[in-house]
């Protein structure tokens, strides 16, 4: 069988002059970065802002295997057939990050047939956006721990900074820091932390500004710390926004590449999907629906976590109405909920099946809270067998819903036609969308809202840390924002643990803070690690550079 | 008096497709990077590998002030001056780092009328090499630290670590710290510092190597610590080069843009001058003597570092040689070397321009040590007076060295005329190009050699730390290394107080160490920093993003 890395480098790529021209794009609105590689200009956004709304689709998961459960690849199957059928679609996607790439999970460009190309580019720098969002990170830090070192004029509290130094890579011993070390010249020393590139809030504030206004408007409000008062320290501050804006001025423009079948795909973006909102750039998102037909999308995680925050977050603030929403399961997840352990997954084993299904039972449901018909897709496996998928069809029938099997990673396009049609045919039932609360309920309310209504918790507890500063927040003026949840991806309670469809259990939040540029105030339940560690064989041993061939090998 | 960006930005610049096809490069062999930057492709290095050489000049200077000499500018304005004389000329520079440019100095890009352009790309991420090696830096240092984490089964000694961290910024806090803090999952807690990205090994590397099976094989050797035993451990005990190289591959090609006058200019790599050698890539210089009739290219610092280590390390290993050397003062510079405080350039003082000259001589003396032609231009400043210019004519001239008085700053190519014409007098004068030592000179004799002929010293002293590493990296195998020396800009010895030509000191050695993927052995003088701070006012804080016109303002 075919490596990933294999398929997409035999396959014939078109220039991105040609792949953009297929949904209008003309060479004029193209920044090249090689010959298949492109950002997107303002003057393109701009030309089609009156162009009427393509339709909305979003990708969604079950409570997923820790091998995930492959969205981007439907995503990109999805977008193939419909192409295929004569219906312009475009797949509006996240940028993969260093980190995982050399760590455990490898690229995050899809799979087998259906892959977004040139993988290895998109796998490693790309268009260089997340190194202008860590270099704008990094400077803000830098700024301020200078600001301190030359006389802290704001009285800024040393035990009170809440802005952390970032890198694209997966490095556990930058988690907790000292700096600041030596003599004096060698700046204040205190406690720091690096997070991973996609968890800062720069990364944030990228995916969902509407534009360079906004963008300012948003780094301005960033708080990097509070001073000897108490009160907030914010970037435009320490006058910061002006060069971090510089340093963005090409990383906000979206980028496009093509798939397999040389359609094209805007990737644009990649919130860290626990601390952050796990969606795509809204500006490409909004791009792909004035240049395509169908506009197909992504979220970070299972739909508890990755949809409720596309709901809730990103359509409240862009006004975004998704029409539809594919719910991806495989077989394994499916059976790993119902309690088979990771190894063994591979086996038939219908009892597990019928014991996890309650899993998905619970997405659905959640999914039409918030008014938007659901399709649901079988992500398939050699190892699946034919009574696993008709059990799965009809279970999802009895309940009224949509249901195809795609085979995308095999088949590319072709695979995804089943899947095509029962998304064209959702389209015909109304999509009544609306976000699961208003902006104007208390947050502790919001926070209950999302435990109940999507988890199925039976309430909240706080630490009492988490309590105090929520009234803090609020009183700040921030309790109009949403709340962006940061939860295990494992399970519907914060207990990885506890699959299925659990009962029985309350949400602990443990630590609450506001992304006051970003626009939601982070809610984290259990630890979340905000910046990952390289397994005992990282994946990057495995790659290497084929001189001869001028190729990247080892990449998966 | 219009500023550097204002000038850059009302220039008329052609595409950068167009702009090659002047030196013969083909669309075809360029990766565009929007329409005003590229990449020159491994295609084009080996179409024309079999022409002709062209005449290598090189840009040094003499001792500077804090301010700098202007070597871009002359670099750039003498190369526009050659093509407009007909003659085709690239010049081959240093790329800036985003640190300088947020920090005092600023951007580096040139200036006035004699700039390469488009100068924000330039001076910010520009085609993300910088970035690149950053990552490659970093994700060498994560795997070091998760190889400990993980069992440590190199039995790497963690009091003896030698591979450092680094970020593309000033940010003086990071300079010593304490990493891994927390329980067992945070990795190995030991002390670590960050170095600013021009002062990694990488880049020396990237800049030295031919190509990527030579960076590979570079890569592979890098001592990243020693074990238990003392023995080395390396990058390839690591299995990190693959990745490394993986990350590194768009990196390694030379990045075309443009003069102000629509010529091109490679512009590729930028090793710090203090701890590294400080030229731009051997494959842009290289290319640039196969695309043109004249190659013109700098070497950071003045003329003692710089050129040193131009001709002994990057000629040496690279097998160039130079026709031809322009030295550039300043009256500033010289009146500096001469006694006059910083605050007091402007004024005119004969007779401190007649104590400073000395240091200007001493250059002279020593690039003919080198057996290669001289020319000394002036950079001119308004404050400049008409007698101050005939004085140092004369003094040239009596040297019997040409010398031109420049004014691209102000008027582009055409103030560089006089230079271009001295320039292409001076190839008559044959060159004899010899490096100051032979690989064979044992490495205490190598430094006391630079020691004396360069700097006019009386003799070497040592740290006894630095005596005994000395030997051990001499017993390890690297004695026939050359030595890249680290001192201050300011004085030709490592004292910066002692301007214009010095005597009676002595040169001390605090520290050495091996690069071994760079090839070469560092001897530390007095302090060097390896990681700049920010000064009280942060140029970054005077840079903006102005949306309505789509341009960035302030930066200088």
């Amino acid at each position: 069988m075919k490596s990933d890395i294999q398929i997409a480098q035999e396959a014939h790529l078109e220039n991105i002059k040609d792949v953009a021209a297929k949904v209008g794009v003309t060479e004029d609105e193209l920044e090249m970065y090689g010959k298949y590689k492109a950002k997107l200009s303002d003057e393109l956004i701009h030309r089609v802002e009156n162009n009427e709304d393509g339709k909305l689709v979003l990708i969604t998961a079950i409570n997923p295997t820790p091998a995930g459960e492959g969205k981007t690849t439907i995503s990109l199957g999805l977008t193939e057939a419909l192409n295929q059928k004569g219906i312009s679609a475009i797949a509006a996607l996240r940028e993969p990050s260093l980190g995982p790439c050399f760590g455990i999970k490898g690229g995050a460009a899809g799979g087998g047939y259906a892959q977004a190309v040139p993988m290895e580019d998109l796998n490693l720098h790309f268009t260089g956006d997340f190194h202008a969002i860590t270099s704008a990170n990094n400077l803000l830090a830098a700024m301020l721990d200078n600001h301190i070192h030359q006389g802290n004029a704001l009285g800024i509290d040393t035990k009170r900074i809440v802005w952390k130094r970032c890198m694209d890579m997966n490095d556990r011993t930058l988690r907790n820091i000292v700096i600041g070390l030596g003599d004096k010249p060698n700046g204040v020393t205190r406690e720091d932390h690096f997070i991973i590139t996609v968890a800062s809030e720069i990364m944030a504030i990228l995916c969902l500004a509407e534009d360079m206004k906004d963008l300012k408007e948003r780094i301005d409000k960033i708080i990097v710390a509070y001073n000897y008062a108490g009160d907030p320290v914010t970037a435009k501050d320490l006058k910061a926004t002006g060069a971090m804006a510089a340093l963005l001025k090409d990383a906000i423009k979206p980028n496009m590449i093509q798939t397999l079948e040389n359609t094209p795909v805007l990737v644009h973006g990649g919130p860290f999907a626990n601390i952050a909102h796990g969606c795509n750039s809204v500006r490409a998102t909004k791009l792909a629906l004035k240049l395509a037909d169908i506009a197909v999308t992504e979220a970070g995680f299972g739909a508890d976590l990755g949809a409720e925050k596309f709901f809730d977050i990103k359509c409240r603030k862009a006004g975004l109405k998704p029409d539809a929403v594919v719910i991806v399961a495989t077989v394994k997840a499916l059976k790993y909920n119902g309690g088979v352990p990771k190894q063994e997954l591979s086996k038939p084993d219908m009892e597990a099946l019928k014991n996890g299904i309650v899993n998905l039972d619970k997405h659905i449901e959640n999914i039409h809270k918030y008014g938007v018909p659901v399709v649901v897709t079988l992500n398939s496996f050699v190892t699946d067998t034919e009574e696993e998928y008709e059990f799965i069809k009809k279970h999802c029938e009895e309940l009224g819903c949509e249901f195809a099997l795609s085979n995308v990673w095999a088949d590319g396009g072709a695979g995804g036609i089943e899947l095509a049609d029962k998304v064209l045919a959702s389209f015909d039932k109304k999509s009544d969308f609306k976000p699961l609360y208003e902006d104007e309920l208390p947050l502790e309310d919001k926070i209950m809202t999302i435990a109940k209504e999507i988890y199925g918790a039976d309430g909240v507890t706080y630490d009492s840390k988490a309590k105090k500063e929520l009234d803090h927040i609020t009183q700040m003026g921030f309790g109009n924002l949403p709340v962006c949840m940061a939860k295990t991806q494992y399970s519907l309670s914060d207990d990885a643990s506890k699959l299925g469809r659990p009962e029985g259990f309350t949400i602990n939040i443990r630590e609450v803070y506001v992304d006051a540029g970003a626009g939601f105030v982070v809610a984290l339940t259990g630890k979340v690690l905000t910046m990952p560690g390289l397994p005992k064989v990282p994946a990057a041993e495995g790659i290497d550079y084929d001189e001869e061939n001028e190729k990247i090998t080892g990449l998966f």
